[in-house]
């Protein structure tokens, strides 16, 4: 029997697996990986925190859990896998099942034969056509070139002041990297927020964590121009003409497919630009699969495709694309539910599953959230906040979303939650969820399972919320609610919201009764630090007839907006 | 329209829970609680880690998250409910519906009437009539009153030497509390193991971290005797006759209910001793409920009752009991998945669903198993060690049990499984489950992702698996496998098994294969650190014929015996 000839352009996440899987499936086939960088299986998602000098050692993004380069020689000795660095695939002859590379170095060019062909060729960089873009001075963090750049200037120090355009994941975590370096750093994003994996309001506590880092954070302002001086970066203007002086700009504003080799071959593409692929990760053309940024795959929320270029993805999409052009079709990739985390100073911010902004997006209305701010774990061990936002279904009371930011432990949450989202559990199935407990890990009852306490507490109608964003509408279109802050007073004196709100500690309030509103049906919003007791003065004045008694979700320390104290 | 009075007996987790939250769900209700201790609402799973010194305000173990002392006034003011401390049900008069109390400070006796009682009297400490075990030096550590004799013992540096009985979660973590604060711990288990709910691989090297920060760990060790002097534990006397000097022991070889105020009255209990309740948490007699470590509660793993005293549990199902007294049975509680975790110095140790162990004991053959041993994270965000074994159905390829333990995240990888059982996830749903990545919270392919890989390559027959359990066995036999090390020189020579194995790094294997054993049905057993290249050296030996291959699961990572090096 003839070996099977693979071919894998792109090295990379999605590449290094695919080749890897398929030659675990298949001793004898001659596998083949054209990567167009010096570079090979590199870890992308580590470039800022090498730049930001979370360690030293560069190598590391290159090398095994042993030490071991994965270079030419690491994959010929170890994978029997022959790695063409520095060779760019200039096109796809799929008539002639076969590809046709130079060689960057040496300018020759080869024709390699293919029986399966797999692309990943990522993804490239959002670059708009702003004045001023090619200026020495601005640049992406995309690459290993990207990554030496900035972390040469992060060594030098003597560069003072950046601006990062975009605070989406690579933003923030570039804004990070290049503050911990002792760069002054402004983020500049053009829409409302950072992170839109976020809704808004957990997005602003993440922003305001950045700023008490000391970042600048300007969101709703676009880009005008880069100003130059001397050919150099001087300073970036915005759309309403202010200037920020720097010396450094990072785009991150995105990126989209690299499929332009796919499309000259006639591959079918998405409306995101990305390769269209199937189940199998295999493309318009049984034998070409394509895997990572470079494609488009279903969303398990919406089924409809979606570009989500995320390294874990790619891995995965990678394996089953490795899988079946070695044997055929039989591993499927059933897509994402657009899980995503990333770290940012002190804080971690996560995502899974629908944000109430997709939603609206989807155009979904029966769906019921809660915002639930609690401490991860007992106070003696240390507790750090966690700030999250649940969806469920009002149909079927299914989990369709989890959002949590925070100091404390937000990655278990959202695995937590990834997981409940796959299994398709209800609320009912959380409230008595069986997770593990000890101090050192979690409250007795997990932040997870106590969001889906409040939810079940809401969806039952024994409580009714009303989010800080909703609050906070109110009092700029002049209402006058009566605000009940449940705490102590000296909790009062270190922070208050300062709203107008009138202080009865719960512990006081069924003897203070009197000091609230005589009608029965003015609204009244109860809250406290955490909206625990919030929610307990609720109860009570419900139960003493008002009828118009909110809670306003997540208390205090889920306020994104500034406080009088 | 009468009052409902509600008595709740036990004032720790889950009686607290209930009486709060019938609070919230009738605040006209008369409630009362009844607390044999001096504290209310104890933090009771904290103690070690005030005796350890974690931290010293003691008033921690007790308060709110805001510092407020949960004392009879705070129940009175914020809860409205009457907590009678120090205060000892008699008995329960069922027909009467009423308790008899005492006050323990003034011996003065009442009887309060009920309309729905709940019993929550927590779990009493196994104590055999071990000769001596009255001696002055032999505690438990389960009431804050043994908590603040072991601190002040921790505190006053006198005693040099301790003994810990039993190895279970509360004798670990008594061991690193001790351990500590200075003063030498010998564990002694009776069985074969520590932490039970792992099975006996998982758990050694727990042992072996323990004994590598300074503890002793004996197990299989009975205790004969506890020696005295002039009435002072002097030593303990194990089995075998050996003589550990301690001047301090501390029993934790596990905790019964403490059900006899419920016999007394006629109450249903179970197998364990355990007041029976159905999914309200209702008792033989409906105006009844019972919660926390005094019930037995269904395994959602076998269907039968078992007693599972966890903290997380007790809060549950007092919170279900609390609602259905207050509010007819409306809520029910599920029962328990297994789920545990406890810290042991830098290791964590965790355990959800089945074990191979308790799938024996039910009498289960239709499953596989797979040990996985990988870092957490990567290298340059501080890789740390997670070994885990994860545990199928073979008949539907159902998750049914995963258990963790090393110095990296092992409390997500419980929760990410325990949520994955709790949604019947199968190994197809778990090979492409979308877990949060970036490099500070997981590897781009999490470790438990990972583990299920394994699982699909050995239930495809892509992989053939032997644990290091069943590899010692054969060296035990006399059996000489030919054992194949795929690490390169560096690494054997700074750590190797001195099994008599073959050193052939995986990337001069194909060039070396004349060094096998000619018999292509050879038994062959690979390795590496964690066997990763042991996997993919059986993949190469398969494809060159030999018919015998296996992988040593887990690798040098999750041997449990002891290494030449």
């Amino acid at each position: 029997m003839k070996p099977n000839k693979i071919v894998v352009i792109g090295g990379s996440a999605a590449g290094a697996k695919a080749a890897a899987k398929a030659r675990r499936l298949d001793e004898f086939a001659e596998i083949t990986l054209i990567q167009k960088a010096p570079d090979l299986s590199m870890a992308s998602c580590g470039y800022p925190y090498y730049v930001g000098g979370v360690f030293n050692d560069r190598n590391l993004l290159l090398c095994t859990p042993t030490g071991v380069t994965r270079n030419p020689v690491f994959f010929d000795k170890a994978k029997a896998i022959k790695a063409l660095v520095e060779t760019e695939v200039l096109a796809i002859d799929r008539k002639e099942k076969q590809v046709v590379c130079r060689d960057l170095k040496t300018g020759s060019e080869q024709i390699i034969q293919y029986d399966k062909l797999v692309i990943s060729t990522g993804a490239k960089p959002n670059m708009p056509p702003i004045p001023g873009i090619r200026l020495d001075g601005i640049t992406t963090l995309l690459t290993m070139a990207d990554t030496d750049y900035l972390r040469r200037i992060c060594d030098e120090k003597k560069i003072k002041q950046a601006v990062v355009i975009g605070g989406g994941l690579i933003g923030v975590e570039t804004c990070e990297a290049l503050q911990l370096s002792g760069v002054k750093v402004t983020v500049v994003e053009a829409l409302d927020q950072v992170l839109t994996f976020l809704d808004w309001d957990l997005a602003k506590l993440v922003e305001n964590h950045m700023r008490s880092k000391g970042a600048q954070v300007l969101t709703s302002k676009g880009v005008k121009e880069f100003i130059g001086k001397g050919g150099k970066l001087a300073g970036v203007k915005l759309a309403d003409d202010t200037v920020i002086d720097c010396e450094l700009a990072v785009m991150a504003i995105g990126v989209r497919p690299n499929s332009s080799i796919a499309i000259a071959a006639g591959l079918e593409t998405g409306k995101f630009g990305g390769i269209a692929v199937n189940q199998y990760m295999q493309t318009s053309d049984p034998d070409i699969y394509a895997a990572g940024d470079c494609v488009e795959i279903p969303s398990r929320i919406s089924g409809e495709p979606v570009f989500a270029p995320m390294g874990d993805l790619a891995n995965l999409e990678g394996r089953v694309a490795g899988e079946n052009a070695a044997k055929g079709n039989s591993a499927t990739f059933p897509g994402t539910f657009h899980t995503g985390i990333c770290k940012i100073f002190d804080f971690s911010a996560g995502s899974t599953g629908l944000s109430i902004k997709a939603a609206e997006r989807m155009g979904l209305t029966d769906y019921q959230t809660v915002v639930n701010a609690s401490p991860d774990k007992p106070g003696f061990m240390g507790a750090k906040l966690l700030v999250s936002k649940m969806l469920v279904s009002t149909t079927d009371q299914r989990l369709l979303g989890y959002q949590c930011v925070g100091t404390g432990d937000v990655s278990k949450q959202i695995a937590t939650a990834a997981m409940a989202i796959l299994g398709k559990l209800t609320v009912e199935d959380l409230v008595n969820a069986d997770l593990p407990y000890a101090p050192p890990f979690s409250l007795a009852i997990d932040h997870f399972i106590a969001s889906a306490h409040i939810m079940q507490n809401k969806l039952k109608g024994r409580m009714t919320g009303i989010s800080a964003t909703a609050v906070w509408e109110k009092i700029q279109r002049g209402e006058h609610p009566y605000f009940l802050d449940g705490r102590s007073p000296d909790e009062y004196e270190e922070m208050h919201l300062g709203i107008g709100e009138h202080l009865i500690p719960l512990g006081a309030l069924r003897s203070r009764l009197t000091e609230l509103p005589a009608d029965e049906n003015a609204e009244i919003i109860c809250f406290c630090k955490i909206s625990l007791r919030g929610y307990e003065a609720e109860t009570i004045l419900r139960a003493y007839g008002y009828t118009n008694v909110q809670v306003m979700e997540g208390g205090i320390m889920a306020w994104p907006y500034p406080r009088k104290k």
